[in-house]
C-alpha cells in the first residue's frame, strides 16, 4: 500500500480529493441554487482551485494540492479516469434503448448534419486563415485543419449526459435523440482522430491499424448491445437468487464496465464508450432492481461525476494563455457550426424549429472530449498553447450555455412544489390553539407578519371559507385556505398541534398537523390544487406523520419533507419535466 | 486526463481493476456459500491474481497486469488506498458509540490485555531468539524486538469489522466490544510503532515529535467525537432541508471523510483512522437516514472493500520467501500471545469463557495493519524478506481463522430462511389443477420425486391436515402443511395457479400462490412457523404478489423471493444473529 506512496504523497492525495468534492458539491448546490445545470458550479470549482484563480493568487498552494507531476498526479488522473468512465456507465443505464431506435430517423440525420456542418466549416476556416487560429509554424497545414474541424464537430458526451440530467430532460424522447446523436457524434470523432493520429504516424499503441479499430469498435458496440445485452437480461436473476444482494449484482455490473472499458481503451477508442455500452446493456434488462440501479447511480453521480467535471477547470490557466481575439473566433465559429448543422438537421429530422434549436444548443455542449483532443494536439505540436486555451475555454462556454439556452429555448420551469411556499416565519411549533378559529387566527397572524399581509382580513377570509365547508382532512391533517388579492405567489403557513385540533374531518380525528394555504385571487385553483396533492402525497404514510410531529425545529421539518416528496413521488431525473408536456 | 497515463496504461488500470474486483466477488460470494466470511474468498482472490499463484504460472500476465513499479502500480495503490479509508468510513458507520460507552470496562482491560501479553512474549522471544526470527545481522536488537513485539500486539481494524459483519455480529454487544478494543489496540500500536520509526531517526515526515504526534491524535479523536459529532448533527438537517437530495449528505459525508483521513494521514498515524472516527461522528447522528446510510454502506462494501482485500493477496509471493519452520513459529507465537491475552482480558473483564475464546480469535485477526508495518520494515531493513513473507502468512492465516474459529465457539448458525427449504423441482408454473385436492396433489407428487418421499403418503397427509383446518390464507395465498416421517429437514414445494384455486381463505379470494410445506415428524412447530412466517411477510405486499405471478422460471422465482424477503425483514448486517440470542 505504501511501498511507492509516500506517507505525504497520501496526505496530498486525501486532501486534494476532499477539497475538490466538497468544492465541486458545493458550487454544485449553488449554480442549482441559481436555477443553472450543477455542471456549471463543478467545473467551476475547478476553475477557482486550479492554476486561473487559486494558482494566480497562491501558486504554491496550487501546486501543492494538485502538482504538475509525481505520483500524486498520476493518481489523482488515475482515479479521475475512473470517475468519468463510472459517469458514462450511469450515462449508460440511463439510456432507453427503444426510445432510440424509435428516435432513429431523427437521431440519424441530426448526426449527420451536426457532424458535417461543423466539419466543413471548421476545416474552411483552418484551411484559409491558419495563423488567425494558431497554427504553429512547423504544423501540416492538412493535419491541423483535420484537427480543427473534427474539434470543432464532437459533442462532449458525458456534459451533453449531464446536462440534460440537470434538466431533467434526460429520459425524454428530446434527449433521447440528443443523446443518440451525441454517441455517434463522438464514435465518428474518435475514429477520425484516430485517423488524423495514424496519418501523424503514432496512431494506437497496440498496433492496431485504423481500419482495424474501427470495424473492431463497431463490431464491439453490436456484441455488446445484442448478445451481450442478452446475457446479462438472463445472468441478473440467476446472480440475485445467488448470490448476496445486491452485491453480486453490484459487483457483476461494475467489473463488466471497467473490463469493457479496458477493451475499448485497447483498440484505441477512448475508455469510456466500454464502460457506456455496457451501462446500455445493464440498464435495459427489467431485472435490474430500481434500488440497484439508485445505488450506483446516487454514488457515482453525486461522488465521482463531480470530481471529474471539478477536474476539467483544473487542467490550465486560464488568463496566461489567453487571447481575446482567437477565443472569440474559435466561440464563434464553433457555436455557429454547431448550433447550425444540428439544428438543421433536427428541423430536417421533422422537428418543429424551437425544438431543433433547442438541439443544437444540446449538441453544442464540448467540454473533457474536446480537452482531452486539444492535449493531445498539443503534445503532438498541432497546435499551440494559445489555441489550447481557446480550445478549452470554447469548451467550457459551450458547456455553460448549453443547459440555460435550452431551459430557455424550450421554456422549462421546474414545477414548484409545496416547499417552495413554506418559510420559517410561517411555522408554528406548537400551535397553541385548540379550536379551528384559533387555529386560523394564529397561522393568519404568521403569514401575515411574514408575507407582509393584513392579517385580519387573512384570517376572516380563510374562516370564510372555512364555514362552507370544514377543510378537516382524515389522518389528522387539515388545510384551511384561502384566496388573497394582491398575492403574488401562493403562500403556506404550517401548525403542529400536539393536543389536536377538530376541524370537522371525515374520520372523525382531530388535526395534529394543520396547513394554512393562501393563494393568489388570479388563481384558476391549479395552484391550491397541486399544493393539496402534494400534502395528501407526502403525508399519505403514518410514519411520516408520526416523525413530522417529533421534529425540533423549521430546518428538521423542511428536511423531512424535503425527503419524504421525493420518497413519495418518486421522481427520477428526466420524469419531473416531459418534454412532451412542457411544450 | 491523459497527459501523463499512457493509454496503455488506462487500459491496464482498467483491465486490472476489473478482473480484480471481479474475482474478489466471486471468490467473496464462493467462500460466503461454504459459511466462511467473505473476507477470505477476497484475500484468496487476489493470492491466486498475485505472485503466488498465476505469478508463477504466468510471470508475465501478473507483470503485465500488477506491475511492480510505474504509473499504473502508483495509481492501483492510490485506490486501494482509498478503498480502505473507505471501507473505514462505513466501519465507523456502523459503530454504536452508546454501546461502547457501556462495554467500556470491559474493552479497557481487554485491549490492555490484548496488547500487553502478546507485546511481552513478542518482545521475549525476539530478544532471546533472535535469528530463529530472521534478524537481518545489521539490525539493531532493542528495534527489532520492539518492531516485533509491536507487530504482534496490533490487530488489523478492517479485517475485524469485516469478519464481524460477516458473521452479523459487528452491531452487537460483543462485536463493538471487539471493536473498541480493536480500535484502542490499533492506535496504540501505531504510536508504538511511531516510537519505534522516532529511535531510527526516520519519524513523521511532517517533523511532528512523538509526542506531538501522540497528543494531536488524541485531541482530535476527542475533537471529532465531541465537537464535529455535534456539528454534524446539527447541520445534517440543514444539509437536507437545502441541497440535492441524497447528493448533499453524500458528498458531504464522504468530503469530510477525505478531509479528516488527510489530516491523521499528516500527523503521523494512518489516514484510515480518519475516515473512521468520522464515520462514527456520522453515523451516530440520528438524522442520518438508513436510505444514505444503505447507498454509501453497499457502494463501498461491494465495491471498495473487495478491492482492497484482494490487493493484500497480490503483495507477495508466497513460495519464493517461505520457510516452514519461521512461519509456523511466527504463526504459534502470534496466536497464543494474541488468544490468550485477549481472552484473560475478557475474562477479566467479567464475560463466560466460551465468549471470552471468541474474542481472542476475533481480535487475533492481522492482516493489512500487518503487513504495512512489515513492509515498512523491510524497507529500513528491520527484517528480511523470509521474515516479511511469515509475517504476511501470519496475518492471513490469522484473518482466516477468525471467523470460522468464532463461529465455531459461539455456534453461530445462520437462521435458515424458507429459500433454503425451496427446489426448483418442487416449483410448479403453472399449477394445472383448480381444486384444492388436485394441487396438494400436484405439489406432493412434485415434492416426493424431488425428495425421494412417498407421494401418495405425503398427499394423504397433507389432506387430512387440510380436511381439519383449510389453509387458505388472504391475498390468494394458500399453505398445505404435513409432518412427515424421516424427514431431516423441511422442504417447500410450490406452485402458481394463473387461474386461482379455492382454499377456503376468510377473505373468500382463490389462491394462485400455493405453497406445500413438509416439515420432519419431530419437530416442534418452530420450522413450521418459521416458513409460515416468512411467507406472511414476504407475500404481505400486492406488488410482489403480482410479480411472482409473472415470472418466468424459478431462477427468476428465486430472485424476486431474495429481495422481497430481505426488504420486507429490512435485515441489517449485526440484526439478524444478536450474539445476545445465541448464548
Amino acid at each position: 500500500m505504501i511501498e511507492r506512496l509516500t506517507s505525504h504523497e497520501i496526505f496530498v492525495m486525501f486532501l486534494a480529493l476532499g477539497v475538490l468534492l466538497g468544492a465541486a458539491r458545493l458550487l454544485g448546490e449553488v449554480a442549482q441554487r441559481f436555477h443553472q445545470p450543477a455542471v456549471l458550479g463543478e467545473i467551476c470549482a475547478g476553475v477557482i482551485l486550479g492554476p486561473t484563480v487559486l494558482g494566480t493568487i497562491a501558486p504554491n498552494l496550487t501546486g501543492f494540492l494538485f502538482p504538475e507531476q509525481g505520483g500524486i498526479k498520476l493518481v489523482l488522473e488515475g482515479l479521475i479516469t475512473l470517475a468519468v468512465v463510472l459517469f458514462l456507465l450511469v450515462a449508460g443505464m440511463e439510456v432507453d434503448l427503444s426510445t432510440i431506435w424509435r428516435q432513429g430517423r431523427r437521431a440519424f440525420s441530426l448526426s449527420i448534419s451536426g457532424i458535417a456542418i461543423p466539419f466543413a466549416i471548421g476545416f474552411v476556416a483552418a484551411w484559409f486563415v491558419p495563423r488567425l487560429l494558431g497554427r504553429e509554424p512547423g504544423a501540416d497545414p492538412l493535419i491541423f485543419a483535420l484537427f480543427f474541424a473534427t474539434a470543432l464537430s464532437i459533442s462532449a458526451l458525458p456534459v451533453v449526459a449531464k446536462t440534460l440530467m440537470d434538466l431533467y430532460l434526460y429520459r425524454s424522447d428530446l434527449g433521447m435523440i440528443i443523446m443518440a446523436a451525441a454517441i455517434f457524434d463522438d464514435l465518428t470523432g474518435w475514429i477520425v482522430f484516430a485517423i488524423i493520429l495514424g496519418m501523424m504516424g503514432t496512431s494506437s499503441e497496440h498496433g492496431f491499424g485504423i481500419g482495424h479499430a474501427i470495424l473492431l469498435t463497431l463490431v464491439f458496440a453490436v456484441l455488446v448491445l445484442t448478445l451481450v445485452r442478452w446475457l446479462i437480461h438472463w445472468v441478473l436473476p440467476w446472480i440475485q437468487a445467488h448470490a448476496t444482494w445486491p452485491g453480486g449484482v453490484l459487483g457483476f455490473a461494475l467489473s463488466l464496465a471497467l473490463l469493457s472499458a479496458a477493451f475499448t481503451e485497447f483498440i484505441g477508442i477512448h475508455a469510456i464508450f466500454g464502460s457506456f455500452l455496457v451501462g446500455v446493456a445493464i440498464g435495459d434488462s427489467s431485472h435490474l432492481r430500481e434500488k440497484t440501479r439508485s445505488t450506483i447511480n446516487e454514488f457515482i453521480s453525486f461522488i465521482f461525476a463531480p470530481l471529474f467535471f471539478a477536474s476539467i477547470g483544473l487542467k490550465v490557466n486560464f488568463t496566461a494563455h489567453f487571447d481575446w481575439l482567437l477565443v472569440i473566433f474559435v466561440l464563434g465559429i464553433a457555436c455557429v457550426g454547431k448550433v447550425i448543422g444540428c439544428g438543421l438537421g433536427a428541423r430536417w429530422g421533422g422537428m418543429a424549429w424551437r425544438e431543433a434549436w433547442a438541439v443544437g444548443f444540446g449538441m453544442n455542449a464540448r467540454g473533457s472530449m474536446e480537452i482531452i483532443l486539444g492535449l493531445l494536439a498539443l503534445q503532438y505540436g498541432v497546435i499551440g498553447e494559445r489555441m489550447f486555451v481557446a480550445l478549452v475555454v470554447m469548451a467550457l462556454v459551450t458547456s455553460i450555455i448549453s443547459g440555460p439556452m435550452m431551459q430557455r429555448i424550450l421554456n422549462l420551469r421546474k414545477p414548484r412544489r409545496l416547499t417552495d411556499y413554506l418559510t420559517g416565519k410561517a411555522f408554528l411549533n406548537p400551535l397553541i390553539a385548540n379550536d379551528r378559529r384559533g387555529a386560523i387566527k394564529e397561522l393568519a397572524n404568521a403569514l401575515g407578519a411574514s408575507s407582509n399581509l393584513n392579517a385580519e382580513a387573512v384570517e376572516r377570509q380563510a374562516w370564510a371559507e372555512e364555514e362552507i365547508m370544514p377543510t378537516g382532512l382524515s389522518n389528522g391533517i387539515a388545510v384551511p385556505h384561502a384566496r388573497i388579492d394582491r398575492l403574488n405567489a401562493p403562500v403556506v403557513g404550517v401548525g403542529l398541534s400536539r393536543t389536536g385540533v377538530d376541524f370537522d374531518a371525515a374520520d372523525g380525528e382531530p388535526a395534529h398537523i394543520i396547513f394554512l394555504i393562501l393563494t393568489p385571487r388570479d388563481d384558476d385553483g391549479a395552484q391550491q390544487l397541486g399544493i393539496l396533492a402534494d400534502i395528501a402525497k407526502t403525508f399519505e404514510n403514518k410514519e411520516t406523520r408520526e416523525k413530522v410531529l417529533q421534529v425540533a425545529n423549521y430546518i428538521e421539518f423542511l428536511a423531512l419533507l424535503k425527503i419524504e416528496m421525493k420518497d413519495s413521488l418518486n421522481i427520477e431525473p428526466g420524469e419531473q419535466i416531459g418534454i412532451s408536456k412542457s411544450n
